[in-house]
């Protein structure tokens, strides 16, 4: 599979982490860390350090697991450890996992010392497609999803297909949603692919032409000033609902279940507020419905909701602003949207599920 | 006086803040921040907002003077205020005071939501030549210095020294300590000026030589991967020296009384490793020395010193690396000193002050 050229770095596909295994050898950093939670620790360090020929010259840095967790207090705890290791800024920090260590590692890597080098390997099917390209870093405060971070860089990013053999079901459907996300805003005929194709079974080509896709928009836009927006199709919503849920629900929803929530809220903005045609909003709904579960959004949650989306990193000048579909595989930005047609989308969705 | 244009902003001098009231006029920021401690927001903010015709249209976020202040808590603290007030990426923040102010508040502005715009209005002598220009971002962890931050340049830095009238002697000695480091490592003819001139009557001519110079350095090397170092000169040993104080002093010494130590130790170390003479050497003591008061480094204290050093982020593969002057006005870098010449720069250092 080939090697996407991302700005100043490269994006490496199953080469079995060889790549990886030159700049190692050339010895050129001081110390080389990975920062794993104990999840992947457990399932993909073991098949990381297989493909280094059993490489042990690094030091494990090591998180607990979840979203909760991505937040300051950890990162403090790991500057702190970087500091007891007395790490200078010519060491490597490796981020092995899923986004919240990319994101979270790649925070701490780029302020630790005003910045030292980091590389990600993703190991999840989400934080393939979406979270280890395009160089943003974050962490949440007060559960405000990346409410502080910064755009650095990696040095690479490797995606190998092994670190998926042990993602469970829901985590792959998670991602997977990033990947029809992908479809709608910028290719007609991908969506299709993989509408035709089993979402059961996703391939290392599908996940190089997401990765394709959102190179190529953030490297026309890196800092978000404009096009890189259209990427947070279905976020405006769906990480409200995201949020909201993981405060409320015993079992909270996934990030992908979240933005297929999301999509289809705002595939019905596009529709009323953009020119997305009707027949494309029902293909939509009627897709995304048949591959992610029944969920009901609380009318007495509106409120919190858009008290959330208030706090959305698009927003400018007080306006909850949506990016939106023009048609299947076209996306705007910069969308002002009647709080009113807000909530009409989320009852819209209400009754997606209802035969 | 000139404005000084560096990386993709301005530096202005005794401008009366004319181009920011224009910023302001344009009304493109959605809202304005203005960040100070107490004691800058009683002496500067008068003046700053006479400067702007009595401009009221900003929220005042106020923190606690001092560098024990300039921590991860009070980021924390600046951070959610700005979420209460829903602030977007399209606000700015102007950063009104001294360097714990120009470091934290960028720093801050630079991670919220992966960065806002922030303007530096320095007001002392100190954060005038030093802290605000060059884009470094930081804060402290666990007392030792600079350890988090960014490299981030601001929209715009102004120069007031009008500011200057309420800083005290004592604090106006401390930025001069940067000055004649700028005269040491890049200009000989502007050290003779400084030396010359009464250093109680500083002008914004010699202000705007210093910036001029440390503008320079930055500009060619923006992220100290080499040449910036130089601005490290008295800074290796005279940061360790100042933590220590800190830490241990009733009445700690400034950062620029700790530079002047660490100048004169390191000027010796240049006379020991690099190809300062021994006049040289005995001229920048005699200098330094008629200008900063006495101070007495504990010998119990050099491995606390030492252990200190260790975390400088110069620092590679565990050498402590020194800038070393070659001349008066002239700088080289990455110099690796014996441990032993350490202690011996600072026992010479000791014997300044004898008679």
């Amino acid at each position: 599979m080939n090697t996407i050229e991302s700005s100043g770095h490269n994006i490496y596909f199953d080469t079995k982490l060889a790549p990886l295994a030159e700049i190692i050898e050339k010895g050129t950093y001081s110390n080389i860390f990975v920062f794993a939670d104990r999840n992947t620790a457990e399932a993909c360090l073991p098949v990381f350090r297989e493909m280094l020929d059993d490489f042990s010259g690094f030091d494990l840095i090591e998180t607990d697991p979840g979203e909760e967790n991505k937040n300051i207090d950890f990162c403090i705890g790991i500057w702190k450890t970087l500091l007891d290791f007395e790490a200078d800024r010519k060491c490597l920090m490796i981020n092995l996992g899923g986004g919240v260590i990319t994101d979270m590692g790649g925070f701490v890597a780029s302020t630790y010392k005003r910045g030292i080098d980091f590389i990600n390997i993703p190991t999840t099917l989400l934080s393939q497609v979406d979270a280890s390209v395009g160089g943003k870093t974050g962490i949440d405060i007060d559960n405000v999803k990346n409410m502080v971070g910064t755009f650095t860089l990696p040095q690479a990013v490797f995606i190998e297909a092994e670190f998926l053999k042990t993602v469970p079901k829901r985590e792959m459907l998670s991602g997977f949603a990033e990947m029809i996300k992908h479809g709608l805003i910028a290719d007609e005929k991908y969506y299709q692919e993989l509408k035709a194709a089993n979402y059961q079974n996703i391939t290392t080509a599908a996940i190089h032409r997401s990765v394709e896709i959102k190179n190529e928009v953030v490297t026309e836009d890196p800092l978000e000033k404009g096009k890189r927006k259209i990427l947070n199709f279905g976020h405006t919503i769906g990480h409200a609902v995201e949020s909201y849920s993981l405060s409320k629900d015993k079992k909270p929803l996934t990030h992908g279940e979240a933005i297929a929530i999301g999509m289809i809220c705002e595939a019905w903005l596009s529709h009323k507020n953009s020119t997305l045609s009707a027949e494309e909003l029902a293909e939509i709904r009627a897709y995304i419905s048949s591959v992610y579960p029944a969920y009901k959004i609380k009318e007495k949650s509106f409120d919190k909701l858009s008290a959330l989306m208030q706090s959305d990193k698009k927003n400018e000048h007080g306006n909850i602003l949506f990016s939106l579909l023009e048609s299947i595989g076209k996306c705007t930005w910069n969308c002002r949207v009647a709080e009113s047609d807000i909530r009409e989308s989320m009852e819209y969705y209400n009754l997606t599920y209802v035969k």
